[in-house]
């Protein structure tokens, strides 16, 4: 008989409108055997030991017709990019010890079922990269490393001495960002809303320079003061005010990658962004980008990041939460910028 | 001694702001020399037989830091695109009675000088296309034509099957876009602002489908009504609302190709767009162009243009208003869409 265990889970309790708050999530306590059912073939019990909290999990919170995620199922756990170990498998490819990276529920043991999606294979990976912390499976060398790489490279298209513009600068992605636009000989600025976020890009992280758009009364003002001569690449992670504001600053040519807009996404209707008349004056390029349409650019990440950690050429920093408790209130401050760095929560050590 | 001659003239008045009235035109009759001046080398003298009034032109009349196109001198004539007859020549390239495409002022008679920049010699060009009408050299073989090219076929990559959106589908530009994109195989849909033009699009140029956005209450159900499957590609001339509408109703990797926004160049500020949240959830490239960057297409355009217009198996509709007088009203006639096709002014007819 397998030992029966208590297993915490934080539930999705209904679709949403506006801002999430910590009560849209609930702590339960269920229970669940530490073994794959009899019959349930392809599967793999997994611990979960970090998971991720990312801004697209907002739109999985609200019932949307054609959104480009799937939405989260009331009554069930939240869930996302985790970080796991294999307790008990009937697949041939993992056995009891392994680590591995997996889309995980927001609780302490998740049964992986297998599926006939193509896409899903892609869901649980073995963790190869043993030599750094083992969260950074799900940050620099998972989806927001990902996600740092397209944009910038894929999307981008970088020339050096390109002027880089980076708004959310110092978060999950928008950190890397700016240390690839340097590594590729640019000048990167980056925006976030701290002045502790603010030094952070310019000592830790190596942008040119930065400010805290919180205390700019004029953000088209700040751009100027940045970028005089104007901005070749902007990184959009937030949409709105901003992205209004860095329009009429492009300089010819300029590409925009549309990363997100984490300032729009708890608002309906979203802000109007009035500048477009820009995107042909300048022959802007902006284009959208959904970074599991990617993923088969992982070797490339890969190859690129693995000797900058070991030559300490690269910085990731991690806001980690404690316990599972502690994720709605992690997965909500993301909105407002409460973390530094990129979001995790510890559920357990090992 | 040459002969002196009248040369009315359509004055510049002064910067503006909001719509254009014919009153911040004048009618002015001054006197002209047909002869290049002594000492002016490298000079042509024409008399101006056909002009163009483009959309463009708006953006020419508002003293507007870092504008994408110059900006008329107030008290100087206004100028443009214009078909025209060498009456003299110091330049050793053209001669007396040889019919040019030019930027030429809105006047009877203009002398052309030499630039020294390089982009100027593309103002005067000779005439080899004369079994079409002459004025066609400022239409499908002129800037318009180059434009619908360019951003049919450089910016928006059409594919074989593709839906394609075009608005302000009958003007100078979209009825080239909608037969360019059922020459490629594609299903398009025009949006007018009329019966007529709605008509237009259906019987003469070949359009699948068109509606009249004027009569349509909710232009997001007009599109989903055309596209039920989504839109691959919109050639977005009029930016604003239109374009609001448009992003939701996008295909994964829909294809934006900003051409102009011509609802937007008489607002200040101009409206906000709301969805584009779209762009990154459904990766879309959204991209503007300016077609002078682009001349070196023209052999291409010709090349795609001429054996379809022999073939009759291209159309191009003009409208043609009479008289250098006439020229203010048919250029504002442009931004309440009383234009029927391609606007011009005959000046004179040879």
């Amino acid at each position: 008989m397998a030992e029966e265990v208590s297993n915490k889970q934080i539930i999705f309790k209904d679709y949403i409108h506006g801002f999430p708050k910590e009560s849209d999530m609930i702590l339960k306590t269920s229970t669940i055997k530490l073994k794959v059912p009899d019959g349930c073939s392809d599967a793999v019990l997994v611990k979960n030991l970090y998971l991720s909290c990312d801004p697209y999990m907002r739109s999985r919170m609200s019932k949307i017709d054609d959104n480009y995620v799937p939405i989260f199922t009331p009554s069930e756990p939240m869930s996302g990019d985790g970080v796991a170990k294999v307790v008990d498998s009937s697949h041939p490819d993992f056995e009891r010890g392994e680590l591995v990276t997996a889309i995980t529920g927001w609780e302490e043991y998740t049964l992986i079922k297998s599926s006939e999606s193509e896409s899903e294979t892609h869901f649980i990976r073995k963790i190869h990269h043993t030599n750094v912390p083992l969260s950074y499976n799900i940050g620099i060398l998972g989806m927001p490393g990902m996600t740092a790489y397209t944009g910038f490279y894929e999307i981008s298209k970088p020339q050096q001495g390109d002027t880089v513009f980076v708004s959310a600068a110092s978060g999950a992605v928008g950190q890397l960002v700016g240390q690839f636009a340097k590594l590729s000989g640019c000048y990167v600025v980056g925006s976030a809303g701290t002045k502790d976020k603010v030094d952070l890009l310019k000592t830790k992280f190596g942008f040119n320079d930065a400010f805290n758009y919180r205390e700019e009364t004029d953000l088209d003002a700040a751009l100027k003061r940045c970028f005089p001569q104007g901005i070749d690449i902007y990184f959009d992670n937030v949409g709105g005010e901003m992205l209004d504001a860095v329009l009429p600053n492009m300089r010819l040519n300029g590409r925009i990658a549309t990363c997100g807009m984490i300032s729009q996404y708890n608002l309906k209707p979203a802000e109007g962004v009035r500048n477009l008349l820009y995107i042909m004056a300048k022959q802007i390029r902006m284009q959208g980008f959904l970074v599991y349409h990617y993923r088969h650019l992982y070797p490339k990440l890969f190859d690129l990041v693995e000797p900058l950690l070991e030559q300490g050429r690269i910085a990731y920093v991690e806001d980690v939460a404690e316990g599972l408790e502690s994720a709605p209130a992690a997965l909500i401050g993301l909105f407002s910028g409460r973390n530094v760095g990129k979001q995790l929560v510890r559920v357990a050590s090992d």
